[in-house]
């Protein structure tokens, strides 16, 4: 163990510690048929985890890490340090963005050169551990190159200059036999409509997706394609506003059945949804792919990225991911960053064991919810009319013909009760 | 006039005074060669101005007016100062539900029998009129039979109902010759997901609005069909949220070439968007339709309906509008409502009257704008890249031929100044 | 046993029940030498539960309530109605407006009589059973005469009307036994600063509440008297906007010893807060009196008052009420609605067992991490160089001699972890 | 002219310009009784425009400034840059932290040398030119030493490294002839109460800030010191949230007279307030001092900082502050930074030009809706009751005594009209 985890130890389950140990996630666990582990498929995110230094709008760096520097001896200590980590926490999974991984480097080329010989080392390392990579995916937003968006930029150079890092990227993640290629599109909005060709820039942006699903194709990734919704920040208007936006996107441009969405938790607070409900959207509209599981503070307006720590809110977001058949290919990946006050190793350790902790509790709930069915059975009930032949014959009817149903002399149908504080009675026994 | 209106006589444009008049809105003026009220097309919305009785969630009626019951005689006389105040505002349109004209009967029938008798006094009193209905539609909301939603009833006695509702004011708006007829969702959407089936809910919506469009056609009514998208209010999810996902919803059903949008400034804010941002967005996606031009107060969670006061507000508005080949069918309808506390029919006359100064104002200085052209050579400028032989056919290569167009010994494109703070000048000299 | 409540009997501790049942809330349970019953001090809320009818500003009535009406017959069986209840859910407390209990008369005299023989009732039902009154109050907003303001208002006469309102209220509060006395400014704000006189209606508030006091202690009331804060809703600014504005309100008229707040969840949501903020910002100015414990939706941005349903987030509140004392004088009132679609009387019943039982589940989890002290040993640490001499002394120091005591060589002072992660993993072995 | 500005010569008032020039500000223009230069007071401040590097959370560094750089060197050219910007601007003021203008030094001396050899040129610089200093601050918030705040930091050597930042900051600006002192409190708040004792914490600061008071008295500092609001970000909750809380926790130290605030558009829009509320809350309450006029987006949740463009929202912020006196010692502050997109000079000229300009155009209109008098009058008319001897007997009386005043026969007080539609109009006749 390197000198940062000292005496940091993989963490254990143990119901009863007070320690750092895992008090309810039990990776071999069987719940509903499947082990914990290959339900949950946890991530740690490389980005916030080894390359966020602790800054915001505010202030600069607070974190001091041994790997934190420029050079490539800087990057290979910071894979070790997170192959440590996912070691500690024996998490099946990890995510990263080329520049999370690799120093910039004075070319296109030599950041090529640092990329590769990082994703070897990665490589090297998954060789002989159970880790694997839920998603990789391109930086397309941090440098100044990509100050007015990626595939939506108003300059076709950097069109291109996207369009080559994707392609590294997806080569990257195929190799690693990644089981999904993510695109969040950090800058794909505007700052003011003054300056922006909406219509353009948003069709670029469909001929570049169109473009990622062909390469995927086209080499064999067996992977999912999905993008990221978010509603705004860092630009004041993102495209890919929410998870109803980002279908009617696809269908704009054919490609509703090639991608599907990651949900994270904070972006869908920001859109003024609840994460259930872009769950539940993405599985009404068929698109469901994978979470991000961090939380959004709901007093904060800006992106918080915080672990998650409540069960009954965890819950909801299994439930609907469970009645849509659960996760996949997805994960459940933690794009969570520790307060930036959390200086120590041991914040870091803890803040993922407690967030994993949080998730087994929801997801044994809304497994145990599933099971008991009374939720389930409740809504069957409350739609039972739609059951009847005349009900769907009137879904075949013109609007005279149905029109035509309605009793002149009614005066109308009477109301049931939705029983909505009853439902949550009932979730309440489960969390 | 009736003693309601006493002394109030047409208003008049009267730049100098400062009484009841029009300081700016001049109908029979040419902007772009075109008469203003042609351009504007203003409605009166029937239910806020002569419906709505001063009410809010902690307070109940303030107004008091002679024609509120739930007689047919106080209907008439309710229509009778309705087309009073078209006259004296001098507005070429109005708008109504069902609900705002007519008093509930006891059964579908009554209901039916006292719509038609009101609105058959509207058609003689349009006969000697200019006035004419930009849009008519049905309240689906208010009553009690609709609490849980109307075609995205768990009932499907409601669905008909609702059916049977939507072709009589189909038929009214027909006969009436509406240039468009409008679906606001009142309560499509749920308050929790814990007793809703979210897929079943939104399909059996778009089989509703297909039997509407259908309908339309049957029918050979020529206006516009238009959904109006708001994002929360009455319930905790409405299914139009903003123009993004309406547009989903219609590529879902196929009904993208049938339907428009109204957009409302208010539901726009409530949606996290700017008003010019649901414009945009609808013309970018070839689905814009008319407006509801009330502002929400933007320190107010809810629904505020308040007459627009904001000139560069609606400047930039309108200029999105006339980018698109502006109001066509569509109308500027001032849904909005009196401050509760604005008592007199004065205030009612005077709101109207100051709202379409203030969008007589705007509509010239867009149009100044556009004519001016600066701003929009300077989005061309920014974009100028793509106008290129290479950047086009960029556009057909795939991702492997577009990253052999990388210089490998690039540092990557120079980023050139987005220019915000010089094109919000430029507004500013038309504002 | 009503015919309105049929069947239902007494709730009783039941933990295995999945029926009407309490299943974790005990009355007599002890927790930290006292009885729960004692500690938490339940109260329901007469016009939520008995006098709203399910409107909200898109719809009227959905409820149909055997007591609607008008008449003192209607009153009188609401009031009987609402004594069952509370037997139903063996409630020890119970609060009023006088608008919610007597039909408004034609003249003062009039309401003032209906106003006295309710109270009447209330009184004898009160000689035979447990029920107390936690608080009255009078509603000072929904009559048209309020529309702007009461103590606040441009109206002298309409001050006087709502003074002699308040006296009512005070003495049947008083003649009851209430345990406190509570004013929400329900239209003490503005529409609009242009006709609105901020500093002469913050004036005639505080003269108002003085008058409040000073005849608290003329009559002998032991109770106390209590604000709550609330920052827009119905008016687009509260004058009580939030804790920390009342504490700034009440200093300027010298009453910050005379008065204290009483706290709603939902509102401190609707102010940018959490309610544990609100709780313990009332502590450190101490002024903290009691809580309403519904929440607000998240998503919504008007006032939901919904029935708690978070066990965590009703801990942390819990926690804080806790270390200031626990409620003394003050209560747990539930000032919380129905869904508008909860039309049952089972939905009554069971929304109020639901909610004390997530409350018992939080205040025993806030109890055993009091108890625990990790929580409170980690934030002694953190403050710990506070203890010493040293810094004792500096307080006392002026800013030269402050400045002395820096170490010019110095590079500053190390920040040391805030630990973030690890206290909210503590939080979550208790709920 | 450096090579920086190239080509720019100081901007005139030239209305017809299309170019760099001022079309409304007019600095020697006399509007009631004095000219625009000594009612706005202008100033630039020094860290957006001169030390902000154009990031944000997703991105690094855009601007490339020649001065940008860690050395004295670098900072002395930043120092000849700002005086040429305030040349060509011809603004009055500017506003700077220790930490804009100095490279932090390796111990606090060595900072405080680099600082005091800058304020130093500036001194010099001053002498020959019009500038003037509006007010000096100490940035105790970007350094991570400052993570967990300054006066109310958890570590006593955090208060004491920060109060001997202070007195040398304030000992700049009284030999620089500052005209205020300003505290924002960067981190003074909380990230989560678990690890928060929020009476500690603001007792500390309430200790600093009379320290602060007395200094500034003890070397005779004729200044006013400011405490500039702000509900949150950096931190989840800022503890000077707003102008009302800011009240309360003067009047908690006593020092409601020694102590004004500084009020920002964007903070006032974050605590859910409009900016002309702040200034007639703050005018109402006797604490109003200066003004940063930089306006938030509305549609997002962070804090943007962006120059004003919206004249009817400048000019009811000029309005109150007409109301009340006037800026006296205060001014406009700029607090405003290019978006990062706007990488060129140009842009950074454009910027404060255009916001002068919407300013003078926002404050004329301002002055001649006060010199016009309807709304006042208005107002006054609305308030006339009070004006009767009865009334005023009335405020004197107790609760018994008014309630004696009312008609036991009477239904109550009439309401009128609050007018407020009407209201906006008259507003719109000088916007």
């Amino acid at each position: 163990m390197s000198r940062f985890f000292q005496d940091l130890t993989p963490l254990s389950y143990a119901p009863e510690s007070d320690g750092l140990a895992f008090r309810h996630y039990n990776p071999d666990e069987v719940v509903m048929g499947k082990r914990m582990e290959d339900h949950l498929r946890f991530a740690v995110a490389y980005w916030h985890s080894f390359a966020w230094p602790g800054g915001d709008p505010f202030g600069g760096q607070t974190f001091e890490r041994p790997w934190f520097g420029e050079t490539m001896e800087d990057a290979k200590l910071k894979a070790d340090i997170a192959f440590e980590m996912f070691d500690i926490l024996n998490v099946p999974f990890f995510c990263f963005h080329d520049a999370d991984i690799r120093p910039e480097g004075a070319s296109f080329a030599e950041s090529e050169r640092n990329f590769k010989e990082i994703t070897d080392i990665f490589a090297a390392k998954m060789e002989t551990r159970k880790t694997r990579l839920l998603w990789g995916t391109a930086n397309l937003f941090s440098n100044r190159r990509f100050m007015a968006g990626a595939a939506s930029n108003p300059d076709p150079d950097v069109f291109a200059w996207s369009a080559a890092t994707v392609k590294l990227c997806m080569d990257a993640t195929h190799a690693l036999n990644g089981e999904n290629y993510v695109l969040w599109g950090g800058r794909e909005g505007y700052e003011t409509l003054l300056n922006t060709d909406l219509q353009q820039e948003t069709e670029h942006m469909g001929r570049f997706l169109s473009k990622v699903v062909e390469y995927k194709h086209k080499i064999g990734f067996k992977g999912a394609i999905l993008l990221e919704p978010k509603p705004q920040e860092p630009t004041k208007h993102q495209y890919d506003y929410d998870v109803a936006t980002v279908y009617g996107f696809l269908k704009r441009f054919g490609l509703e059945n090639e991608v599907q969405v990651n949900i994270e938790q904070g972006h869908a607070i920001l859109a003024g949804h609840s994460f259930e409900h872009e769950i539940a959207t993405a599985n009404a509209l068929g698109i469901f792919g994978s979470i991000d599981m961090n939380r959004n503070d709901y007093q904060s307006g800006w992106d918080t990225d915080q672990f998650p720590n409540n069960v009954p809110e965890v819950a909801l977001a299994y439930y609907e991911i469970l009645k849509g058949g659960g996760l996949t290919k997805g994960g459940t990946n933690f794009d969570a960053k520790l307060r930036r006050q959390s200086l120590d190793a041991e914040d870091l350790i803890a803040a993922h064991a407690g967030a994993m902790d949080v998730c087994a509790r929801g997801f044994k709930a809304a497994a145990a919810m599933l099971e008991d069915g009374a939720l389930e059975t409740a809504k069957q009930q409350r739609y039972a009319g739609w059951q009847t032949p005349q009900a769907a014959a009137m879904l075949d009817m013109d609007l005279s013909g149905i029109a035509g149903l309605v009793d002149p002399d009614s005066a109308g149908p009477q109301p049931r009760s939705g029983r909505q504080e009853i439902l949550e009675n009932i979730v309440n026994r489960f969390v």
